[in-house]
């Protein structure tokens, strides 16, 4: 069953002709997660890049037997270890489903034979890389600018619905702090 | 005067023909600067994307009057504010010459226009923004993965002619680290 939001999401960064439409979408597979599934481990090879349908997940670093969340990908965003896909190496993080979720993926051989077939996925991933890179770089740059309130506060304006879906210390350790350390930060600014 | 090692630098990304390569270099300047000269400030505009042909960059952060040092542009090395570019932002940092320096440059709107006119231009663009991800991904998850010490180690295995060339209090401000803790960690290394 293919996600018809996907097509939406794709036309965003590029227009597609109905033709192109279909050569690209022979290449996506739609794949299905249960609420504590991995879509990827530690050690794994990163082979899809795709985007979520429904459900969300979380990605983490495991230091000592300690979860470090260091992210979230939420429906129409782009899920990957992209730098692990593109490079071929294993994976330094787990990607784990929150809830039920269902992902749309393309393999790594079907995205670089596309790159010959359509010029305009050339153009789509860039732009989907563009707003990678400049997400991680607004994270990297908020990390030594801001201080730990602020950026709860950005993620709060930024992701309204975040704090009704996510444990409390997920959103602690996603922050950088005690889970004590952002109650009192969420009743300052209730 | 044009660099001829651009044309050398851009062939690792992209395979250009003599025909592209002359529509391609004719929208390119190269700019002079002399040691501490600024390439881009705090809350400018950055309309422009390069490479560094000779001498070196660093940029920083002005937090509270102190500089806070995140990174470094060597020869051969794309340099740019890339977020600000791409969303037409004003920069958070300064981008200072360390040396004389030679940088050879594109305005936004002759790269776009290179985008209509010459495919490749997309997949070179595609393939220099996936690097950048790549090394700003690889700097986040160090910090969270590495100690200050394996940090410096990495540093100096990946550019062992750094050392020579930057002041010691820039490589401690880049660690995150005191100059005094650079020193001892130098000497348990040496």
């Amino acid at each position: 069953m293919m996600n018809v939001n996907i097509k939406a999401l794709l036309t965003n960064f590029v227009n597609l002709t109905e033709e192109e439409w279909l050569v690209l979408s022979a290449s996506l597979v739609t794949k299905q997660y249960k609420k504590g599934d991995y879509l990827l481990k530690e050690n794994d090879y990163c082979n899809h890049v795709g985007f979520v349908d429904k459900g969300f997940f979380n990605f983490y670093y495991l230091i000592g037997g300690v979860e470090h969340i260091r992210g979230f990908f939420f429906p129409n965003e782009f899920i990957s270890n992209y730098p692990c896909f593109l490079l071929e190496n294993k994976s330094k993080f787990y990607i784990q489903a929150l809830e039920d979720c269902s992902v749309t993926l393309i393999h790594r051989n079907d995205l670089l034979m596309l790159y010959e077939k359509l010029p305009k996925v050339q153009v789509l991933s860039r732009k989907i890389v563009e707003n990678l890179y400049m997400e991680v770089s607004g994270k990297y740059e908020s990390f030594f600018l801001n201080s730990p309130e602020e950026r709860y506060l950005e993620l709060i304006n930024k992701r309204p619905n975040f704090l009704q879906r996510v444990p409390q210390y997920m959103i602690a350790s996603y922050l950088g702090m005690t889970p004590e350390g952002l109650s009192r930060i969420r009743k300052r600014n209730s």
